[in-house]
């Protein structure tokens, strides 16, 4: 728990978050949000469900989450196809609404903190059928006969992952799906967009600050799907999939009418685009962020565009049906930030 | 109104509808879903709203449905950004909850014919900024500016549509948008997937069944974007649009769990997919044609896989994001039907 | 053979290549392109090869083709992985000079009529591993098993394909691969692009005219791969591949400076795009389209392209890697002509 | 100069190159490949042209590279349509025959070092119409209005390339383009595929070696494109180009039959896909991984799949038609190299 206690990151006091937040940068009061107080899980991100808790800016909760498995893969012996039903997938904790938000803020979300929970082997990653980056899928429809249905349970701690007798991992966590809630639709847990979802960006992990697009009174942010660590591009769309308890603090950006997530690390701003094919994922994240040097940093677009050229950073996140994530980012040196 | 107490075709009586739909071929009851009765139309579809009626296998429904931009467009000089607001858009009538509907079930549309109603210039075509098949678009981003809001009122009659002094074309209307509700995802009304939805595909016009997979009690259908013509692919992302009296017919085949909508004409049988990168929608749908046949025309996988080949029929439909159709089509002759 | 004597079609009279083709619509020398005369095949198409012959425009040439296959798929039991080897494969008569083709003019090729050679069967379908729409790739790599590799011998003349017992289908042929050469690139014989090249276009058949950009002297004319049927989208990477006499007619319009290959016939016109992914092959043809409207058929460029979103055919052809293919065509009678 | 003196660093003894190579890591003669030596520079990349010269396995070239435009944008206010003529772009110096290279073998490529050559300003970047990432292309055709023109000249040096008043950048330089000859076909210099090609992968730059697969006798190697910096996808489509002296040592790893390009560095192995749409060409890189994990590092094939989904990396390379590149890597020290 010492994680959570230590003194903010000086970075912390110079992010957006801090400077554009309703919090100023002051931590609020913190909520549990347990298993019990959660209830039954989400798997559909929308407006039509009652929220769990409503929380100030500047607020943190303690959220246990879930595996997107919801803890039904118990064995290597387990067969996906049969212990998970479709869509019941991916379960989200929340929705958390957060109090004065309003269509056209940003939520930010800074996760303070990642710590699996449960009892070793606590991580779970498998091959679904038709569902991953290198075989037919749903979507990518062949006829081909689909890949084995492998399971590999995993133990890991605060430290490390044990892959294998051959390789082991250092822990690095990240939240896989993060949102706010669109204005009318609900969109399923499997699928990132506008709203955040399913993402699977590595870089939403601890320590760096999250954005995302409100749209309805209350925002409503739902959180699930934790990895303790995953590859650029999640390639068989699975990574190592565990419960944790995860610390978040929220905050409010009030007339940051973004309409793609952003992120913000100590070095660099990001944007994060998603959508199929994979370089329309890339444009959208791209033109977000020559958007954002344009309007915020004082650039001329075509030096952007043309900057960005020479020094833009990708990041591959979710690459599974039914849509692609890429975060495109720039050092903050570089803008004079 | 005579087309609509025209004797049933006679292919009718051999259809999927007529011989496995629960109604066995028999007209129902007529029911009246004019504006009155509908209220608020809907932009989203999913389970989330109260229907506004409920009908029984085999009950005939005449629908005042309203053009895309539910009338918004009044004049040449209106412009698609001031008088649209996302995503308020693509109004549908329903939901009409069908009496025995479950998950696993299709529910059949017969479209019995379609006229138009309003005054003239009651046609609407006009290009929306960053949408379409031939521009830069929200999802394939580009630094481009925009192309001009042209507005397009058009006259049109039940024989007609005078696109221009030099250009007439005929009056061929399908039904752009026809649903089924997800079973908890709610979709906007612009994205076609498994559900049905914006398909806009010329096929689902008078005299076709389109065939939707049920996935909630009572089905909840949903159905609009009525177009007076549209070509093969929707390319400018807009048809001409109108607002009519639609008359469907419905129908329930019990246990007949599709995935993907399916269409049938007197001459062949369609599978829809819709997706992108567009050669997915292309693959869902020929997928979809081959696993039918094998199971119910008694071709063996390979044979079906090189047939069509052959003798397939591909059918373009939405060309605009977020997502593409295409159906794909055999011959009944071809398949001893 | 009565075929070929027949009398011009009347509408030839009335077409581009009548109207400005250097050859004014009279019919010059008949060349005969026999396996002798053409020795060895070729598997690239570009301006490194010695042309086989040089004809006037206007000629005819008859064109005895091989299969794609050059013959070696000789019986069911052949496996395509041990007779075929890449990249020899798909071979190409020509490359034939036309006297007086420059770069910037276009090369217009009429044909006359297709007939099927060889013994029976004459007909070759398999399934080549991870080659076809339904199945990995080279390119859409995956790790699934490959599909089988079944071949299929199948009898054809004239009239009809005798596909299977149960199934035959009308003997309607069409060239599969035409190219003028590029300027200075050689491209393999799979791939469909500007130049022409493999664009398994079902309309390009007897009775239509196919134009070609000439960029280099004499344009450099390649021909081969003749289908003796395909489906629209050659889903499983094959047709019924067959061995012809296919009679041409080659003309030349000069200064006709086309991007991408353009078709007529006499109901339409139709512009051909291909491209990864299928959608770019799409907005190819549809926005040469609608080029072609604004420049030659006096179309205002926004009425050119909200209009083909009413009465725009699209047909599809190659949907096999590298590259897939889409034409997308109007009714003359629509344009004036 | 000192940089080229400098000692072999230390990892490049244990590399593939040294462990399997022809020369086992000896350094062989020393070749200047000048301006004057080279003659006219190559716009295609094939078997048709002479060599400029041979070497042995183990040999160094020391390549005076020119920039991507010939040297033809000399000011800001020259319009790249109108100095720049296709296909004669991104020249290329050689081919380089490599003594003993024949089919099936792969070639060996060290980047020693890469320094800048002329006068200042030496870097041109600019915006080419319809060519680019954020924009309307060639391929992926729409109707707006293409972007203007704009041309940057770029003062750099050994240290730091000076984009503007507020910018300044290291010098990272590497090679944009870099092939051995495909076996019959030539493909433009703009097009990355298996041959190599127009990668624009930052990887490929001094100290890291690139494998490339043999498919002709003598390889034919080509080299080109060098940019002072360039980010993970070069989006706008345009690197700072600059001409250069660049010193490679080749080398021959015989019977090496590898699909693909192939990248070492110290830390890493990489395969490199190149396609559209991009998620073929990220389905393309990590496939290749799990084949050689599997075939020459004992990986079960499954565990490799899910291993590169938690720790594999992906470096995006060229962002513009006509093919995109990702390079997928995974750490030698997890691997156990």
């Amino acid at each position: 728990m010492a994680v959570m206690e230590a003194t903010v990151p000086d970075w912390l006091g110079t992010s957006i978050m801090a400077a554009r937040g309703v919090a100023k940068g002051k931590i609020g009061q913190t909520h549990e949000l347990t298993e019990e107080r959660q209830g039954k899980y989400h798997y559909t991100i929308g407006p039509y469900s009652d929220p769990v808790m409503t929380v100030k800016p500047g607020d943190r909760i303690r959220v246990w989450t879930q595996d997107c498995f919801e803890g039904r893969i118990r064995s290597e012996s387990d067969k996906p196809s049969e212990v998970l039903e479709m869509p019941y997938i991916n379960p989200q904790c929340g929705p958390i609404e957060i109090e004065g938000a309003e269509k056209g803020d940003a939520v930010a979300v800074h996760i303070e903190s990642m710590v699996p929970r449960g009892e070793n082997p606590r991580g779970t990653c498998c091959l679904i059928q038709e569902f991953g980056g290198l075989t037919g899928t749903t979507y990518t429809a062949t006829l081909n006969d689909p890949l084995p249905e492998v399971v590999r349970k995993i133990n890991l701690d605060e430290h490390s992952v044990y892959w294998s007798d051959r390789v082991t991992l250092p822990y690095k966590p990240h939240v896989g799906t993060l949102s706010c809630s669109p204005e009318i639709d609900s969109i399923n847990t499997l699928t990132p967009d506008q709203h955040g979802g399913n993402m699977d960006m590595p870089d939403i992990c601890p320590g760096h600050i999250t954005y995302l697009p409100a749209k309805v009174p209350g925002a409503r942010l739902f959180l699930g799907d934790c990895h303790a660590c995953q590859g650029e591009g999640e390639v068989c769309g699975v990574a190592v999939e565990h419960a944790t308890i995860t610390t978040i603090r929220v905050d409010l950006v009030k007339g940051w009418n973004i309409t793609w997530p952003r992120l913000e690390t100590e070095d660099m701003i990001m944007t994060i685009g998603s959508a199929r094919p994979l370089e329309d994922a890339m444009r959208i994240a791209y033109r977000e962020l020559v958007f954002w040097m344009v309007k915020e940093y004082g650039f001329e677009k075509w030096d952007a565009y043309m900057l960005l050229s020479q020094c833009g950073r990708a990041k591959l996140g979710n690459f599974v049906d039914p849509k692609y994530t890429i975060g495109a980012a720039i050092l903050k040196s570089l803008i004079g930030r």
